[in-house]
């Protein structure tokens, strides 16, 4: 008979975070704050980012009933570490070259949006996996981010806005990798605690509805500014990508329902589609109605993936996506992709300068989805070890699993 | 027999999504995004006002036990289309003239305003109506506000910032009027699920305390820079003002009670008031005290109004307003505008140009009351057709007759 | 027997906030708004500690199982008086010299966070005291919050943004004695009600996270702008300190536990443990590895504190300390002021210099928990008058004391 209770993970997890932690701050002698004036524009920036990766990405994970001090305290745990650890491991180049790591705004706020490729992870894992096993998928993942980020700037040239945006596609791959192979006996069946009510659905949307507000600073963040209006348009084209995606993700949630009700954990996600796709092709879109054609193309493709692919991923691929990465941030991430290349072409009077544009493009996908999947591969082997104690099925998507409840609580 | 389910809407409010959004990107075809450098002012604005209408508005709403899915989800898709629908119609001069429609952060914000007096009305029709009859009061709504705004600039030469705060005056008569036309018998008994209860008060506390921090924003955004203290003035203003109205409501509320109690919802909605009547009063109001004046007779007003009004309308005018849209916008509104009648005749030394003030300011008052009860009658009477499949009484205030729920969600 | 009802607070909590409220609009005949710009970063950086104070703090205190609307409602109303109340105990001067009280965004902001030291004090006697004690506290520890400050800048020349930030210990010591104070016989063998659940666990959460979210801004705000990389610093540093913090807090409550499981209350009040640190130590932090291991430190005291010290004071002093305000503000911000000794030490080449500094600061130290202790006792004989109809045993900690609930409100 299995055990009764969720193995204990005061032996893993307590001294992984205090060595994670203490390794920090001695890497952190080799920090130094650059010595320039505070600008007003980088720190509103970075606290909406901020507000983003720990409230937004936090909360859109408390959807799950019974599982919400893990899904919004693990997130803010592990953005906590990946960010330090982006911090150091982007700081590696001029600590070689002048032996020190230069902190300021801007490195905090990329190194946050890196630890956001592994929040994406994590949702294809959620509910299944520990905090151990999250914070050294966070590790792994953010360290392949970075190593992508690398080989595309070294070898590639792309630039950094293009490159950081990968982030979605990133993410997505390396979350489903890892969730395939973390793969249990009894998905098929579904897990008890799998499922929403009427409360958490509401913080859920909380978390959604702050990263559809806060979206169009994610996107405009690296833009350029010597070219002032471009940030604007980078502003304008979010914002209207993603009401676009909000009035599309709502009906074709409503269309694809037998009896013409909306999904609201569905709309949660599509929502925000715009907000991926435009991100994503960025640097081409010029004009509103492209923002919003896209906007439009994300949200019926991330509606229709939540719909009908999470479920056949499930039986085809044995591969059970919980918060529906591929939906969310994988298909509108090709898309925007997709649309970038499409754009770039149409721009492009010279076919020599379109054909290499889209050699270009397709090279920066390929290595960065190889990137993605070799890593979340040796990633997924490394967690599947039982040395990590995961927890039964039975605790799966289960906060008594990690989580101390007074014994005397009861309800009203 | 009633039928047991709520109407399928799948026929009518997919294709209706599906029409309009498509419409709206065809029309953005004419958009052109403004040529100029992002004034980072104006984006913490934008993202100020953003806040207030997608959270704000659409969590004050949640009180209501079963109806926070409809309650936070139909107000963002309805924010989405209206704002949508009034960047075009508020540029159809432009697109007359010039053949383009000029978008910038200043347009989005403007139109996101023009919605928030369509989220207004809509508070008095909350868990009466289906997310179609939303959809075409919004429209209706945003349609007849941008009318209202042409008119009272054309006509009345009143200043924008002075018509644009008019929105809470137009907003609730025309929701007051719709929900007189749509009443339901049965009102009289109640609706079962129409209550509140430990969890989803504490969720419209939310949407009301995001409401009441960001207030300032709203009251100051639209005035003008150019003599700069006034913009400081309009934010410290609206602040005491909701500071003096959040104290000045918990009296009211605790002295109204027959055992001293305080009443959640009601404060929820009148330490709003202050914000409410010196946005209307904003030009007029140029020392402290005036404000937290203003603030305080507002909240008297509006939370007098909560105790006793809200009940008499639904007995004595067959009229039911869920979110006390009456006391909430509308009195304090009208406080606000007599307010300012009052003031700038107390600055007048002369009293001709006292009594042409007056006269003006009662014409402004007359032609957007005009204008909203119209509109609102010719809503009304459309949103009762049978056609748009309203839910039946048994199913009002409840979010199974719109959304999806897994049948296996058992309480814990 | 004792009565069935909490007993009602109409005679005593609606004349109360009325007569404040007028004398409050009375005393703002003699405000004047300074005649200047606005400035748009003390707006951003007014908006965040808003959002601090009125949601942070509101929502930190809702994990009370059925104590949420007196949580974050009477924090709203005690944030309201206690900064309106700030604002006029600061105007003294400039009334008494030049007979006008002037009032801006940076007056605003210094009074809000003057009547965060009231919250914090509050947080002690939580569930234990009705509005009427919480608001008589808030207008005592601001008036003694205040006389603190005046007495340090003008006998020992304090810099404003070190005396300010010794809010947090001056609100502990304030709180931890009134709350001695007004021990009541049957804390031993706990409240009833004094327990979390699964939703009340996560709408502390969220008050939480905006605390974490937004304490860069709230130790910046204060560092003078002339030397500008200084804001800089403080931002990164509260960030980086803030982040160590939460893993820390983790880690500690992992290793605490026979179980290996994770606390979330703990964690919520610990996980800021670096902010209170940093924010205290401030002026002498100029390297992010010692922002990292304050915060570090801060954390493992805090964290420590909550598991052991909480118990054991209840047990040893009679002192019943709710949302454990020692070891969220006390011990984190005595942590900060060695730190701060400790540094100025360090970097000193003088001796006496350095022995000058010591005792200076020993007695900012002595002369803040003096005027702590002495106002928190009188405060707490005031409050332990039965005159204030304070909830029994049996009501403590139940919003339905104090609130309205709907009779017919039945659980789904």
């Amino acid at each position: 008979m299995a055990p009764r209770y969720a193995p204990s993970l005061r032996s893993r997890l307590g001294p992984l975070l205090l060595f994670l932690q203490t390794g920090f701050i001695i890497s952190a002698f080799y920090f130094e704050i650059r010595d320039e004036a505070i600008h007003r524009d980088i720190y509103a920036e970075f606290q909406d980012v901020n507000v983003m990766v720990v409230l937004g990405f936090g909360f859109l994970g408390t959807f799950l009933v019974r599982h919400g001090f893990s899904s919004s305290g693990f997130n803010l745990l592990v953005a906590a570490i990946a960010t330090q650890w982006a911090l150091i491991l982007m700081g590696i180049e001029s600590w070689y070259d002048k032996g020190r790591i230069f902190v300021d705004l801007r490195s905090i706020l990329v190194a946050e949006m890196s630890a956001a490729s592994a929040l994406i992870s994590m949702g294809a894992v959620l509910g299944k996996a520990n905090p151990v096993q999250l914070i050294l998928l966070a590790l792994l993942e953010v360290s392949g981010f970075i190593l992508n980020e690398w080989v595309l700037l070294s070898l590639l040239k792309v630039r950094p806005l293009n490159e950081i945006m990968l982030l979605h596609i990133f993410g997505a791959f390396f979350g489903l990798t890892v969730t395939w192979i973390l793969h249990r006996k009894g998905s098929h069946e579904g897990f008890e605690k799998e499922k929403f009510d009427k409360k958490s659905g509401l913080f859920s949307m909380l978390g959604s509805v702050f990263l559809w507000m806060f979206w169009p600073t994610f996107n405009s963040v690296l833009v350029e500014d010597h070219v002032p209006w471009r940030k604007l348009g980078a502003v304008c084209s979010t914002y209207l990508a993603l009401a676009v995606s909000a009035v599309t993700a709502a009906s074709v949630s409503v269309l694809s329902s037998a009896r013409g009700k909306l999904n609201l954990i569905q709309m949660q996600s599509c929502i925000l589609a715009g907000g991926v796709a435009v991100g994503v092709s960025m640097s081409a879109v010029h004009q509103p109605w492209e923002a919003m054609a896209i906007g439009f193309t994300a949200a019926v493709l991330s509606s229709t993936g939540f719909k009908y692919l999470k479920s056949h991923m499930l039986l085809a691929f044995d591969c059970h996506d919980t918060a529906a990465t591929l939906s969310t941030h994988g298909l509108p991430g090709l898309l925007g992709w997709f649309a970038h290349l499409i754009l770039e072409i149409k721009n492009c009077d010279d076919h020599t300068v379109a054909i290499r544009f889209a050699v270009f493009h397709i090279c920066t996908l390929l290595v960065t989805i190889t990137i993605s999947l070799t890593m979340g591969t040796v990633t997924g082997f490394l967690l599947s070890l039982n040395f990590w104690r995961p927890p039964q099925n039975r605790k799966c998507f289960d906060d008594q699993a990690f989580w101390e409840f007074p014994h005397l609580a009861v309800r009203k």
